[in-house]
C-alpha cells in the first residue's frame, strides 16, 4: 500500500471519530460513543485490549494472557457504528486530517490520540538493548518463556557464577509493577521453584532483587503504606535495594551506582514511562515525559480536532498543578468525559471541563497482602482485608468485558495450592 | 558446548534410560518407570507435553494452549529418579552409547526413541514452503494468528479476487484431523465470523474445502461411519471434494489434479505423517514411512539397547501384517509395555511381546455430532451420544494429567454460546 491509498472503510452521514489506542482511554471513549451518531473508528496494533494491571500475573505464569485481554470484534460485536482496524497509525497530517497506517490513509472529523506510554530508558543504550520490558502483554509473555528457558539452562550449568546470571533476577523500579512483580517472584521461588527444580539449591541461589532510586517503594502512596509494602517485600525474602540505582547493564552483570554489580541476565525494567505521541503533531504541543499538553477539554494544544487521552495526555487541573497520575483510573475517566463531550456538542449543549476524582491507589504484595489508600475521606489499610478488596476490584474491573468466572476459579485455585500448570515455554513457530 | 562436554545429570547407581520424545508413548514410560530402581533421563524440544488430539481446538482459538499442554517439570514433580532435559538430540552414536544434544552429550545404558511423527509433504517442495502444518501446539497456535490476521486483512482488501484469497480455506486430507479441523471451520463460519466482522460477506463468501485423494473421508474406519461424517460435513456446508488431490500450491492459489483451481493462501496440511528418528541409527533399521522397524520387543532392528514406540516405531504383529496405526492408543500401550518389561528385566521376569489392544477410533464432526467404531464386539454409531462418548473420554484421557474443570467448563460455555474469547492473535514480543 502506498500513502494515496484509502483505507476501506464506508462511507457514513456522521462525521468520523478516529481513536488510535484502545487502550483504557481509548476504548471506554469507544464503548461511550457506540450508540452515537457519530461514525467511530479504532485503530490498534493489536486485535484486542490489554488489562494492563494484570500483566505481572502473565509473566509470572500465574494467569494465561486469555485471561486478562479481550478482543475488539467481541467486545463490540452489534455495534454498527464501529469500525475497528487492527494497524498502526504511522503519522497524523493534521493540515489533510488524516493519518497514514500501513494498510492507506484514513480521513478523520477528530482525532483522538490514546496511545498510551512505552517504557523509559531515560537514554541508556545498554538498558535499552538488554533489559526487559513490561508494557504488553507479548512482553510479559516474552518474560515469562525467559524466566522459565534460563531456569531450564541453570540446570546444565555446573559452574556457580554463570549459574548465578541465570537464576538472580534484577527488578528496577519500585512503583506499583515492580513490586506486584517482585513480590510474585518471591512467592515463585519460595512455593514453585524447589518443586519443580528440586536439582538445584533454590533457597540459597536464587536472589530477587528490587532496585529503587528513592528512599521507599510505592511512592505517592501515604508514608504508612509505603513503609507496610517494604516490610512485606523484606519478609517475602526480596532484596530491596533502596536509594540506589542501576546505571548500566552489559547482559549478564547489572552495576549500581556505588559501584557494585550483580550477576544477572535478567534485568526487568519497570523504572518509568515516557508518553508515546504519534508522529506529525506540532513539536511545540509535546511537553514534560513526553506527553501532549491538552487542555481541560482534552484538546491537544496548537491543533485543531484533535484530541488526547490518558498516559499520553497532560494535562493541569486545580489540585493537579503537575498533571494527573498516569494510571488507569484517569484514562477511564478522560475517555468518559471526551465521549459526554462529544454528545453534547451534538445536542449542542455546553462542554464539561474534566475533573480527575481520585478513588485511591492500591498495590498488592504476593497472596494475601496488599496495602490500600483511600483520598476521601482520608484513610489507608494493609494486610489481608486489603488484599481481599484488591482482588476484588480487579475482578470487578474485567466483569464489564468478560466472562470473570475464569479468572477468578483460576485465582481461588492458584491461591489455595500455590500451583499453576501456565509454567509452558510456548512461542508460536514462525515458518 | 561441544560434542566433549557432558550433559549436567548427577550420576546413579542404577541403570540410565534416556527417553528422547515426552508424547504419549514417552510419557507412559517415564511415569511407568517414575518408581523403579533406574535413572530415566526424559529429553524433550518442549518443557511440556502435548495433546495432539486437540491441537485442532488451539487452532480454532476454542482451547487455550494451556488446556491441552503440561509442563513435564508439574507432571514429575516428587519423582526423584527422572530427570527433564529441554533440548533436542541432535545424533545417536550408538557403538559409545551416547547421544548428542546442543547441551552436550548423554550417555545411556538403553535408549528409547519416541520421536513421533512429522508432516509429510511427500516431496513437493511448494507445499512444504506454503502450507500450514499442525503437528505441535505452537504450529496450531501460528495457525489461529494467521487465520484471524487474514480475516482483519480481507476487511481492507477491497476487491473480490483478492479477498478470496483471505477468506477461503482449503484443508488436505480426510483423516480425523482434517475432519474435525473442517468441522469446527465450518460452525465458526457461521456462528463466530458473522458477528465478528458484519463488515464482510461471510455466508457468500467463505468457503471451506476438504481436499481427500480417496473416495470417502476418514479411511480405515466403517463404510457406515465414514458416510456419517461426510454427511455431517455436507450439512455444515463444506466443500468436500473426494478422489482429488493437491498437486501444487503458490501461496496464492491451490492446484487440483483436475487441472481446476482454488484461490486461497490457507492451506492446511493433514495429508501424512512420516516417522522422524534421530540421526545416526543404522539406515537398513528404517522401514516404510520412514519408521523404525522394531521386534514385539520394541528393539530396534540392527542395534542394540535401543528402543522405538508410538508413531516413530514399525511393528508386525499377526492381525497387524502393515503395522500399527499411527495413533494415541499404540503409543501409550507401547510404552505401558515396555515399561513392564524393563521392571521384569530387573527382577529376572520373562519379557513380554507387544500384543495391540484396540478400542477403537472415533472423530468428531463439530459441536454435537461425532462417529464411533468399536471392534469387539464389531459396532458402531454416531450422533450426538457419539460426541458426548468423544467429550467424556478425551476428558479422561486428561484427567490424569491436569485439573480437567477448567476444560470442562470452558467446553460447556462454548458448546452453549459458541462464542469464545480466545480470538487473541498474541506473538510474544521479541526483542
Amino acid at each position: 500500500m502506498d500513502a494515496t491509498t484509502k483505507i476501506n472503510i464506508p462511507e457514513s452521514p456522521h462525521e468520523r471519530i478516529v481513536i488510535v489506542g484502545g487502550g483504557f482511554g481509548g476504548l471506554q471513549l469507544a464503548r461511550k460513543l457506540s450508540r452515537d451518531d457519530y461514525q467511530v473508528v479504532l485503530i490498534d496494533k493489536n486485535n484486542y485490549h490489554q488489562f494492563q494491571p494484570l500483566f505481572y500475573q502473565v509473566a509470572m505464569a500465574g494467569l494465561e494472557p486469555s485471561s486478562i485481554v479481550f478482543p475488539f470484534r467481541k467486545l463490540f460485536q452489534g455495534k454498527k457504528n464501529i469500525y475497528i482496524r487492527v494497524t498502526e497509525v504511522v503519522s497524523v497530517e493534521p493540515d489533510k486530517k488524516t493519518v497514514q497506517t500501513p494498510l492507506g490513509f484514513c480521513n478523520y472529523d477528530h482525532l483522538i490520540i490514546a496511545t498510551g506510554a512505552d517504557t523509559n530508558y531515560f537514554g541508556n543504550e545498554n538498558i535499552e538493548k538488554y533489559a526487559l520490558p513490561m508494557k504488553s502483554v507479548a512482553e510479559a509473555l516474552y518474560l515469562r518463556n525467559n524466566i522459565l528457558d534460563d531456569y531450564e539452562d541453570a540446570l546444565t550449568t555446573p559452574d556457580y557464577e554463570p549459574r548465578q546470571e541465570l537464576v538472580d533476577i534484577v527488578i528496577v523500579g519500585g512503583g506499583p509493577t515492580g513490586v506486584e512483580l517482585a513480590g510474585s517472584l518471591a512467592e515463585m521461588k519460595k512455593h514453585v521453584l524447589p518443586k519443580d527444580y528440586p536439582e538445584l539449591n533454590i533457597e540459597e541461589e536464587v536472589d530477587i532483587y528490587l532496585v529503587q532510586a528513592g528512599g521507599c517503594v510505592l511512592k505517592g502512596f501515604s508514608d504508612d503504606s509505603s513503609a507496610k509494602a517494604l516490610r512485606y517485600l523484606e519478609e517475602l525474602g526480596v532484596k530491596v535495594l533502596l536509594n540506589s540505582r542501576v546505571t548500566d547493564f552489559d547482559g549478564h552483570h547489572v552495576l549500581l551506582k556505588d559501584g557494585s554489580s550483580i550477576p544477572s541476565q535478567k534485568v526487568i525494567w519497570a523504572a518509568g514511562v515516557k508518553g508515546s505521541p504519534v508522529p506529525g503533531l506540532p513539536a511545540t504541543s509535546i511537553t514534560y515525559g513526553n506527553r501532549l499538553a491538552v487542555d481541560r477539554f482534552h484538546r491537544v494544544k496548537e491543533t485543531e480536532d484533535v484530541y488526547a487521552i490518558g498516559d499520553v495526555a497532560y494535562m493541569e487541573e486545580p489540585g493537579w498543578q503537575k498533571g494527573h497520575p498516569q494510571v488507569a483510573q484517569v484514562a477511564i475517566q478522560n475517555g468518559a468525559n471526551l465521549a459526554r463531550n462529544f454528545r453534547n456538542r451534538i445536542r449542542e449543549k455546553d462542554l464539561i471541563p474534566f475533573a480527575y476524582n481520585d478513588k485511591g491507589s492500591m498495590a498488592t504484595v504476593g497472596r494475601g497482602r496488599a496495602v490500600v489508600d483511600i483520598p476521601k475521606p482520608k484513610f489507608q489499610f494493609g494486610g489481608f482485608l486489603a488484599w481481599l478488596l484488591w482482588l476484588v476490584v480487579h475482578l470487578f474491573a474485567i466483569l464489564g468485558t468478560r466472562n470473570k468466572l475464569f479468572v477468578f476459579i483460576n485465582w481461588v485455585i492458584n491461591y489455595i495450592n500455590y500451583d499453576q500448570s501456565l509454567r509452558l515455554i510456548i512461542k508460536p513457530k514462525i515458518k
